[in-house]
């Protein structure tokens, strides 16, 4: 059974601000060697799912900007009119592939995560895909690490199924995101994992889950599909957009369904949320400073500095966050930096602003 | 008698770093307004000093940087073949002015000085211009504002002369730059103001002080004044200097005569020698911030951000100088604003930094 990739590319990440803009989020950003995020994703699903069996769904001006970073051709896109969460936007590139391929598998990957273990994400994958053609809705569990607040938990059931390549969970629940107390009672429990939101499943199964939790969307997608590669199809996608209620598929579907499957992932994996979490990634010098980029540091400690050229100079700085680009500087304190979401909002209020967003 | 502006151009420093820079140093830059600092100057003083009896002290290289913000000739510049500190640069100036004009008035001023009042300074100048002209080297003193460690001072005198224009006091003596206490001592007992740095007197009368307090130095002036204009004239220049100790004319003349005279300064004056410094000639908003260029600011104050183009933007910070030129960064916290000449000389141990000094 043929495998696609269906890479979510049409995130609007704002955390990463300045380096990150609106119209060059951080997907497209190389924030850990000289290919982008996507361009890693894309490279590291490849020997499972080559280049022409991957389908990004993106909206038409950020697959231009997608379309400098890797060699594409039209049937690589399932162009969004706009964002209406996750769960459409599966379920029109599942409509896309079933078109061509119903028995067939997706792999639905976020286009911007971080996996370095490359060979463990690919067994892993191999595995997932196995026990996705038995009909379950397999998600990929991270063990946490941290008490993190900022990710959905998934609670673990009884073993499903074993081989040499991995094990397959059911699952008790999916938790959103806990408060703090809560992440700490995950963490201790030790049946509580992160959920990664990269999914496996077949086709076939996984549109049959949105018959049955989305049903108006549902027969409003089956309707769309007949207009797949004619000359209504951009307008017929628009109206049927407008229409649907943004959902994330966690929410719509996963949460809703008995088929689900939980792998725990082998590999290493970071959503790389924020700027403390790209820090993580990077060597400290002895006063705990990461320098992405040229740096000089006087009597300064436990600060991040990058920029993609020139340079950046602290001199008695603790906790900061100092990111340089062409246009624009953030000097951030590291205990804020939750509120680089909110500077944005505010500087949205401000067309003056409006060049540096 | 006409009078001759001697404008000590040939600054080197190093606190407005990264806007100022090697190349480029703090006189250049325009601070305050679309003017530099030494266009500033030129202007203030043109109104007793025209363009044509204006003389800049300053070296080759920088010369050309000032050719580009002044529209000069070959006779407004006294070319020094590298730094001596200031005893040597008037002096030089002397014998310059000396030769096309004996029987004239040399105003000597740094040209990286903010003075703001510009009527008051003139009505100043001509006031110390009558003073001169009866045989003083004429001193502007500063009444202190705070207790000032990095000024020289003058411990002033009996009242020697005053008029409508003025008053002119005898000095007792100069006092270099005190420690915090007796900076303190200084600014309670009211008699010690600050050494401007900005002097007023005959050249005749300058001249007859450097024969008496530099003598060596003073025939070899003589021998050199013979070479103005001739082919010799800038090898023998680059001989005196090498044999010529660097030395302060406060230092090498000014403490040493006793036909000084100090005028109070009718006028606001700074040197404007630090980052906080400059600080205080601009609006702050509620929180203590202070915005030279386009910035937004988040739960931040105290704070003081200086960028010529882009934007800066500040989440949750404290107490900082932030600055952004076209390739770096510099942030600093206020209490170790001193520490950029550090950071400077660290920089100038790695040649990778040497495009940025």
């Amino acid at each position: 059974m043929k495998a696609y990739a269906v890479i979510l590319a049409g995130g609007r990440g704002e955390r990463f601000w300045p380096m990150s803009r609106r119209d060059f989020p951080k997907q497209f950003l190389s924030l850990f060697d000289r290919n982008s995020l996507v361009r890693m994703t894309s490279r590291r699903v490849s020997s499972v799912c080559p280049l022409s069996a991957q389908r990004f769904v993106i909206d038409r001006p950020l697959g231009r900007v997608l379309a400098r970073q890797l060699k594409l051709t039209k049937q690589n896109f399932v162009f969004e009119p706009f964002g209406r969460n996750t769960a459409p936007a599966i379920a029109l590139a599942a409509a896309y592939v079933a078109r061509r391929d119903p028995k067939s598998v997706m792999v639905v990957l976020p286009a911007d995560h971080l996996i370095e273990d490359v060979k463990s994400f690919q067994g892993a994958l191999r595995f997932a895909i196995e026990v996705a053609v038995t009909g379950r809705l397999v998600t990929f569990g991270i063990r946490p690490e941290r008490p993190d607040t900022s990710y959905g938990y998934i609670e673990v059931g009884p073993l499903l199924t074993r081989s040499a390549a991995g094990k397959a969970f059911a699952v008790r629940r999916f938790r959103e995101k806990p408060d703090a107390r809560q992440a700490k009672q995950f963490l201790k429990k030790g049946s509580f994992w992160w959920n990664s939101g990269m999914f496996v499943w077949r086709t076939d199964v996984f549109l049959k889950a949105v018959e049955r939790c989305m049903p108006e969307f549902f027969s409003d997608l089956m309707r769309f599909q007949g207009f797949i590669g004619t000359s209504r199809e951009a307008s017929e996608l628009k109206r049927m957009y407008a229409r649907t209620k943004s959902e994330s598929v966690d929410y719509a579907i996963m949460e809703k369904s008995s088929n689900v499957a939980v792998i725990p992932a082998s590999f290493d994996w970071d959503d790389v949320g924020s700027w403390l979490a790209l820090e993580r990634h990077f060597p400290k010098d002895a006063a705990g400073n990461v320098a992405i980029g040229e740096s000089i540091r006087l009597d300064s400690g436990n600060c991040l500095t990058m920029n993609d050229a020139g340079l950046v100079a602290l001199v008695g700085c603790r906790g900061l966050i100092v990111v340089r680009t062409a246009d624009a500087v953030l000097v951030c304190h590291k205990d804020k930096a939750g509120e680089i979401k909110r500077l944005l909002a505010e500087m949205r209020q401000d067309t003056k602003m409006d060049k540096y967003l």
